[in-house]
């Protein structure tokens, strides 16, 4: 059994090390990618820093990683669209196909879904890594290995905005949170023709990010007052929003859809007051799990809130192809760049929001082994 | 102008009387009806115990009442599908047909809705009121006026189950809470063709009814346990109703629909468990504004969480159809009955839940002045 | 190799004959099939008689059937919801599982579908037929191996009337044709709550039937008269159509759904004027592939015209569930019985729509080799 | 009663004149509107030379036009949104705003609509038209009056291509007919994000503008073979058309939406063997109301076939709103420009195709009375 296959493991909390691990063999309609580029997710961190995510939890040593691209090495026999050589974008979900969820078109509710770097699944930070075929997607030529890595964020992105928000030309959004995902939402919705797009941070510079990157109109919540309880600040923060923003709770000024990337509990009442009546508001942003929320306003105002988890059918499809039409421009949102060897400082960088040079960490991609 | 127009009025909190009002002047495409039976809701008891429901603030006078049927008194010169002598069943919502709203399918959230008996607006419990012809629809024989009345309720029914819920013939649902709207909500599913339906309170006596009444299996929630929080309590109490019903997070002894009629925050919590993966949760039930909610299982199990109001386009025709049909049964569900004169004690007995006799309210009539 | 698998095999047109054939071997998530039961469906006689529908052709000599229920002989290690002696209904179609259609939840659209009977893959009538465990659905108790057979045409009518036609309760439905999937067709409108079916068909004992089975109202169209061309025929009929029947354009007299299970021109051109404005009409009866049609009525109307194609997901589980709750009963189609050996006989009495003692044929039964 | 309404009346087929009509009067909720620009449509062409539509026949003098835009003259006391000299568009068709379709969001299906030269209903060829002022849409700065007229074709393009066709970003499209709607059709779903647009027209010439117009592809269809059928030559269309154009039933080079704007029964025909498998097809344009379909393809391709009708909720604020943020250009589609009185020269261009000088008419606009 070759064993050339350098991998990044979490072996406890706080403790990784690389690992020769065995190249994994592939079966009929399976492909083995040389992975290339690897972004970090919050999630990796996640995992290094406490070991667990909600009832996934870290029993055994995980390879980390799943946001990845790579060349593919190898094919199955009954593997038709793709050759070795090829360069593709890696779904990283492999699902049973034969359950209720995956046949009526919600496959990421697969209850034995092996998803990369989910316990107790290993992840793609590894020189090879093994997929079914139809869940590496070729890269046209003028979409970079770096930019398929960012399929992945992206993809939940479109799943959030496109398929759960049923974002369609000339809607309005708010997104709560600028950190990738939020950012990916945005360009999601100025790829569909957004007629409006308002994004909120607390850090400044990120706004400052979202405006250049997005269009996005920007709000900046005030601080806390002394005593003041969070649903009240976030009744406050509404109120100043939609006055300082012009935001209307019905027609032309009003707010189709609302996204939370941040996971922020004030950032979610906030949105339950900004978003129109009748409208639609979808949860992407993992934060404290129990969150208090204003159900009279959930009720009076009619609105249709959705939980979003990963992506299902056509997500990685549409993703490649807003990027391959020049809709969406992946490529400023990778700050920072490593080499294999050293996945340790991207892990830190993406911890701390900042490499040690100070500069502010968007995406962190790690290369494959030997890459540069 | 006419004044025989006997009204029962909400002057202040805690304050109510009889007064002479004019008979409302009806405009050509409006219908004048002699109310003939009116349900009691919670709604007015909270009016009359608070003198507001969330920001719908008791400033004046209003009349009480909304959940009416009567006989027509006098059409309008346009109105060509109802005359003198017709018994209608009254959907209490006027709505102004020319917003975006109202266009587009969604006319309870129209914002200059006139709905009786929420302030400003007067409401039902008086000899006459006035409506827009297309609100008034005629009941088939077999329909009687106190059906008729309860016609308000079941569209609320209809709306969360049917139209919000998309329920379908043989799915499953469980209803959290078992006075009016919860047994409606049960009957509407049942009439659907629910493969199951499961009834939860903490009033055993509700759930005797709700299994007699809806064929619902009944689960009783256990007592708090000292210091236990209630998200500590909801995580068990939804672990035993899973165990003790043999229910599953998906497949064939899932819950395809779960409706929160209690406004219990530990019940909405407990739902989120009970829910099937990809399931939809409607909250129908008003109680604490703010509540803590589990935000990781709305992702993780991409549920679809949707706030219920009032009732739309093809509510009100559904729910009389399944009654004329045979499909529900409302007269088991009127309890008490009263004389026009009588209201107060009607108001006491529903906000008491049971009247002096000790026995126990689910809905209580009052009938029109001089009606018996 | 076991070659103990005696199949009943079409050579040629007019030429059929049975064959020993090898058992086949099954992969770890498959099951082997000892069919017991399959109903004979039209395709299979057209087959017989024609060698082709469309562009399928039969070019080598193909095993017929593919309604059938039997009982698990063997399973593969993989598969955990089956044993040997489970009695189970046959989904006829395995499909790719990994293309843009089997993921989105459309399988039945899979370009590479091994559909039983449809050239060129062989059919379920012999001993034994190898599916994928998923597609094997256990009968509960009271599900009998007839009606496990049955349930593929009634997935077909569940597919099309609740699936498609988007069939609610107290909606109207009228079905043109009234051959076994007609029926169906009708046994899933009155199970899922139907307010109001209108059978059509061109033979009065086919109407008698339908009324006595689904409760359906009937309507037989008249005669052509001396150069009435089939469009102005067809206005006439539904004119006759909508008089006889008080069926308006729209509201509660119309009519919600059409579904034509004849294939017929006249039917079809009919169905446009009777289908209400706004309405839906599903096509699953294959006639003539060219039919002349009113794309004035189409426009004005605003109809939404929907091909039927077979069963997706969630269709046989939806079918056998409406039977095990005792809301369809199929017994009452099955006219004819045969043994295996006796196959021939079978498929003469489909062809000519009676046997030989005059009685019409709705269903006929072939079952297993050796069973009675 | 104020006269000076000069209107363009068709008094019978063949036979328009200039009359003076009464000034509208308004009542609370309505505005008159000087109408400043109208365009010609191929109806009031139609109306003109054979004083019918299907069954709406023309029995007495009607003033034609009903794509017009104009100044608000007058507002009725209830009008809040708008005041006199504000620049509307006018959408043409008022609705009961009380029947089931108004209530539903189908109001384009309101048996009662009063449709601007749509007999017996005047039109808007005139000094003043009166309508709802909720149909009086509010144009932005940057939109011009012309464009405003421009919005009734828009609008069924928005409700083709949008609403019915449920076209969204990076899906592709077909378009048979570069007429006005035709092109229309392809703008809107520029707008909205295509990621391919066919047009297909037998003009050369058509296809060059669409192509410049709407970034189309082209396909110009062969001419028919001696003796060749309408269903043959269709058949062989689309094999050529999906050669030359690389068009496959699926995947990325399907199609996933076809819209017919052409009314012609071969390129209905060619459109359903275009189409992707499960793919939807719309159609606006009409022709002969009786056409020969192939119900085949329907049903093995499961195709969803649409008629379209005029336009609804959400539609003119949708074509209002491409139109002002610069994703769609009206200008280039107004090839021609009439004075009111010269209105007769106008029909008779837009009857030819072309003017006397020989330019191509794709839409000739009438001024105002009074106006340039």
């Amino acid at each position: 059994m070759a064993t050339d296959n350098p991998s990044f493991v979490l072996r406890a909390v706080e403790n990784v090390a690389y690992e020769e691990r065995p190249i994994p063999e592939i079966k009929g309609d399976e492909v083995l990618v040389a992975v290339k580029k690897t972004g970090i997710c919050g999630s990796d961190v996640h995992y290094l820093a406490h070991g667990r995510i909600g009832d996934f939890v870290v029993e055994k040593p995980m390879v980390l990683g799943h946001e990845s691209a790579g060349v593919v090495s190898k094919v199955g026999p009954d593997v038709k669209h793709l050759k070795p050589g090829d360069r593709v974008a890696m779904e990283p979900g492999a699902t049973c196909r034969r359950c209720d969820a995956c046949k009526s078109g919600r496959y990421n509710l697969c209850p034995d879904i092996v998803f990369a770097a989910t316990p107790p699944y290993d992840g793609t930070l590894a020189r090879y890594y093994r997929l079914p075929a139809d869940l590496a997607y070729p890269l046209p030529e003028n979409v970079s290995l770096e930019d398929g890595a960012m399929m992945e964020p992206l993809a939940v992105g479109v799943h959030s905005v496109s398929n759960l928000g049923g974002f369609r030309a000339n809607q309005s959004i708010a997104v709560f949170g600028c950190g990738p995902v939020g950012l990916l939402c945005m360009a999601v919705a100025r790829a569909i023709g957004a007629s409006r797009i308002i994004a909120v941070d607390i850090v400044p510079a990120r706004l400052e990010f979202a405006k250049s990157y997005a269009g996005a109109e920007t709000y900046l919540p005030p601080k806390f007052q002394d005593g003041e309880s969070k649903t009240d600040y976030s009744r406050r923060n509404a109120t100043l929003m939609k006055q300082q923003l012009d935001i209307a709770d019905r027609g032309r000024n009003s707010i189709d859809l609302v996204i939370d990337a941040s996971g922020a509990e004030v950032s979610i009442q906030t949105g339950f007051y900004v978003v129109k009546i009748g409208g639609t508001f979808v949860q992407v942003g993992m934060g404290n799990p129990n969150v208090m929320l204003n159900l009279g306003l959930l009720m009076t105002k009619e609105l249709n809130y959705k939980g979003s988890f990963r992506y299902g059918p056509g997500d990685y499809p549409l993703a490649i192809s807003l990027v391959a039409s020049g809709k969406i421009d992946l490529k400023p949102l990778v700050t920072h760049r490593f080499k294999f060897e050293d996945a340790i400082a991207a892990f830190k960088a993406t911890r701390a929001g900042k490499s040690e040079d100070g500069k502010g960490v968007i995406k962190a991609i790690i290369s494959g082994p030997g890459e540069e």
